[in-house]
C-alpha cells in the first residue's frame, strides 16, 4: 500500500480546460441584484404566468401518479407528443408524434444536435449576431462558425448559397422570428428563398423558434420547415419557456426521421428523459387553451414595453447609433458608433444600477464591440424610463472618461 | 439560384454514426408491454410513491410562482441546495450549498463528468460488471474502460493500486452500495482501504449512490467520500429517483471546488438548469420528512421481494449458477455456467412473457455472455413466482434447442 498523499489536481478535458465563466450565467446573477434595473436577461414578467391554469395542470398530472411520477421514455410521453404534433400540424407543419422528441428546454435541443451532428472542425452557418448560447454549445462540440450576411429581412439567399458552396457546412442555424439578439424577423419571401437554397443543396437547418408566440404586430409567419420538403431536413426547436413559463423547463424538437434514433440515444445519455411530472402538466395545459387567461394581456403589455424602450433608448445612446424596433420576441438591438465599446461601458452601467448585454458574445467575430442587447419584457414602463435614464448617465460618464465627446 | 434538389443525407458525428439502439431504451419498451412480467428495468413500484406528500410539495412550489415558474441558476435553486447540504452534513459528509450542483437525474451527473473530465482515450477504472448507462455515457466522451478485480466485498485495493499505476486513469467509477447490476455492497473496511489508495494516488472518484436509501438489512454505510480528505477528490452522485420518484427527475452532485465552475458551464450548455417547479417541490418534500408515509413499508416490501426472487430464481437456472442476495437496492445478479448465453436466452424468455437484462451490456468485456440482471422491486411476490415459472420454461426450451442438457 502506498503511503504519503499525492495532491489532487484534476485535469479537465480539453473542451473545459480553459473554462471561462459564461456570460449568460453572469447575467442571470446580475438580474437578481436588488435595485438593479436589468435589460440583460430574457426573463419573462412573472405577472403574466398563467398561474391558475398551471396549478390545474400540475394537479391533473399528479392525479395519475403511477404515470407522472414514474420513469418516462427518452423521446417523451406519447400524450404530450400527440398534443404537440396536432398543434404543429394545425400550424402548417404536418407532424406525427414520432417526429417529436421532448427536451429539457430547447437549449437541450441545441446540445443534442451538437453531439449528434458535429465533429470538431465542422462548419455551422449562422446569422450574425446570433444566440450566444448556441455559439457556446455548438462550440463545445468543436464547431467552426461562419457568419452569412443578413439585411433587415434576414439572411441573404445568394450569400447563403455561396457560403454553402465554399464551406460545405454541416448545418445552418437560424432564428427566423424575432431573432435573439437582433430582434429581426425574416420575411415570408425571404423564408421561401432560403428554403429553396437549403433544399437545392440538401443542407440541414436548425430552426430555433422560441419566440413565435410573442408577436406584437404584423402577420403570423410560417416556419421555414413548413415549406415543401423542408420538414425532412429541418430540426425545429420550440419551447414552453417564453409562451408559458421557463421554470417548467420543457421544449421539443421536431426532427427528421434520419436522425431520430441518434437523437434519442443522445437524449437518453444526457438525462434519460425530461421530468415526467412536468410533461403531464404541460400536456394538460396545452390541451386546455380555454383556461389560459394571460396571453392577450401579456402580448399587449410586452408590445407596449417594446415600443417604450425603442422610444426611450435613443436619448441614452450617442449620435449615429441604430436601434431596432422588433415585431415580437424579447429583445432590442442597438449598434453604437465604432468608437464605443459596450464591454467597457457595462461597468459604468452597473455603477448606475442598470444592466444590458454587450453584443460581443453574440458575434462570430468577438472583436466587434459596439453593439448591445436589451430585453424589454421584464420591466414595467416606468422602470424602462428610469433604466434608460441610468444608461444615459452611464454613457455620459463613459464618454467623459474616454474623451469621446 | 440553384435549381434541382440535392437529396438530403445527414452525416452524423463520429460518435453517433453507428448509433445502436440502446439496451436500456429497449428494456423500458419491454416493460410496458401488457402481460409481460418484467425483471428488466429498475422501475420503482408506484404503490410506494409518497403521493400525498408529493402533491403537497408541488402545491407549495406553485404557491411561489414568481420563483418556481421562472428561470433558475444553472447550479440549482439555493433553497434546495441548502437542504441537501444539511442532509449530507448530517450523514457525515460536511457540505455547503456551494458544493452542490442540481442535475436532471443523476444520469446527467455522469454526462457532465464525461464532458468535463474525459478526452478520447482517457481511462476510467470500473467494477465489472458496472452500470451500463455509465459505460454508454462515458463511452460517448471517448473513455476507455479498465475493469479492476472485485470480490464479494467490492473492488480489491491492491488491484486498484496497480491499475492506477499501470493506466494513469482520469477517474475511478464506483457504486459502493447495492451495486447495479451485481447487488454487491462494499464493506466499510474495503471502503476505507479504497479511499486510502485513491487519496495516496490523488485519483478522482465518481461515487454513484442512487440506492443507499433502499437498505433492507445490515448497517447504514458511510459513502467513500466521507473518509478523510476524500470529499475534495470525489464527485458524489445522488438522486430522488429511487428514494422518492423517478418522474420528478432530479439528482444532485457534490463536487470538488476545483471542477465546480467547469461543471456549471457544462450544465448550462446542456439544459440551462433543471425544472424550477420540480426543484421547489423537492425542497419542500425534503424539508418535511414528517409527511412521508411510505418509506418504511416500501423497504419492508422491497426486502421481501428481494428474498422471494433470491429464493425462487435458482429453480429456473441451470445447475452451477450463482445468484446474489443483496442487502439493498433493486437488483439480483445471476451468473450461469459458461455454456449459457443470456442474450440468446432472452427471446425465449420474451416468448414466455418474462423479461430480464442480459449481462453482456454491463461488462467491459462484452464477450461475457453468461450473466443476467433481474430487478425485484417492480413485481409483487405472486408475480415474481409466476415470472420465475416462465423463466424456468424459457431456460428449458433454450436448453432443449441447444442440446445443453
Amino acid at each position: 500500500m502506498t503511503t504519503g498523499v499525492t495532491e489532487f489536481t484534476p485535469q479537465l478535458s480539453r473542451n473545459f480546460a480553459d473554462t471561462e465563466d459564461s456570460p449568460v450565467r453572469a447575467l442571470l446573477d446580475l438580474v437578481s441584484r436588488p435595485g438593479v434595473i436589468s435589460f440583460a436577461g430574457g426573463i419573462p414578467d412573472a405577472t403574466y404566468f398563467d398561474v391558475d391554469a398551471i396549478r390545474d395542470a400540475y394537479r391533473a398530472s399528479l392525479e395519475r401518479p403511477d404515470r407522472s411520477l414514474q420513469y418516462s421514455s427518452s423521446e417523451g410521453e406519447l400524450e404530450l407528443r400527440e398534443i404537440l404534433a396536432a398543434r404543429l400540424t394545425d400550424e402548417g407543419v404536418p407532424t406525427s408524434s414520432d417526429d417529436l422528441l421532448v427536451t429539457t428546454g430547447s437549449q437541450q435541443g441545441l446540445t443534442l444536435m451538437g453531439q449528434v451532428m458535429i465533429d470538431p472542425g465542422d462548419v455551422i452557418l449562422v446569422e450574425d449576431p446570433t444566440y450566444l448560447a448556441a455559439l457556446q454549445t455548438f462550440g463545445l462540440s468543436g464547431a467552426r462558425f461562419v457568419a452569412v450576411e443578413c439585411d433587415d429581412e434576414g439572411m441573404l439567399p445568394d450569400h447563403l448559397e455561396s457560403a454553402i458552396a465554399e464551406h460545405g457546412p454541416k448545418l445552418v442555424y437560424l432564428i427566423p422570428s424575432y431573432q435573439n439578439p437582433s430582434g429581426r424577423t425574416m420575411t415570408m419571401s425571404r423564408r421561401r428563398a432560403v428554403a429553396d437554397v437549403l433544399r437545392a443543396t440538401g443542407t440541414m437547418l436548425i430552426e430555433d423558434d422560441p419566440y413565435s408566440s410573442l408577436r406584437y404586430s404584423g402577420e403570423a409567419l410560417d416556419p421555414i420547415c413548413a415549406f415543401e420538403g423542408m420538414a425532412e431536413q429541418t430540426v425545429l426547436l420550440q419551447t414552453l419557456s417564453k409562451s408559458v413559463a421557463p421554470g417548467i423547463r420543457l421544449g421539443w424538437a421536431r426532427v427528421p426521421s434520419a436522425i431520430r434514433d441518434a437523437l434519442i440515444v443522445a437524449k437518453q445519455a444526457i438525462d434519460l428523459h425530461s421530468s415526467t411530472v412536468d410533461q403531464y402538466a404541460a400536456a394538460h395545459f396545452l390541451a386546455h387553451p380555454e383556461n389560459h387567461r394571460s396571453d392577450e394581456e401579456k402580448l399587449r403589455v410586452y408590445g407596449q414595453r417594446c415600443h417604450a424602450l425603442a422610444r426611450e433608448l435613443p436619448r441614452a445612446l450617442p449620435e449615429g447609433s441604430r436601434v431596432t424596433t422588433p415585431l415580437g420576441g424579447m429583445f432590442l438591438w442597438a449598434e453604437l458608433p465604432e468608437a464605443y465599446d459596450t464591454d467597457a461601458l457595462l461597468p459604468y452601467a452597473m455603477r448606475e444600477g442598470v444592466g444590458f448585454v454587450p453584443g460581443s458574445s453574440f458575434h462570430v467575430d468577438t472583436s466587434i464591440r459596439n453593439t448591445m442587447r436589451l430585453s424589454f419584457v421584464t420591466n414595467a414602463e416606468d422602470d424602462i424610463v428610469e433604466g434608460v435614464n441610468r444608461l444615459q448617465r452611464a454613457v455620459a460618464a463613459y464618454e467623459a472618461e474616454r474623451n469621446l465627446k
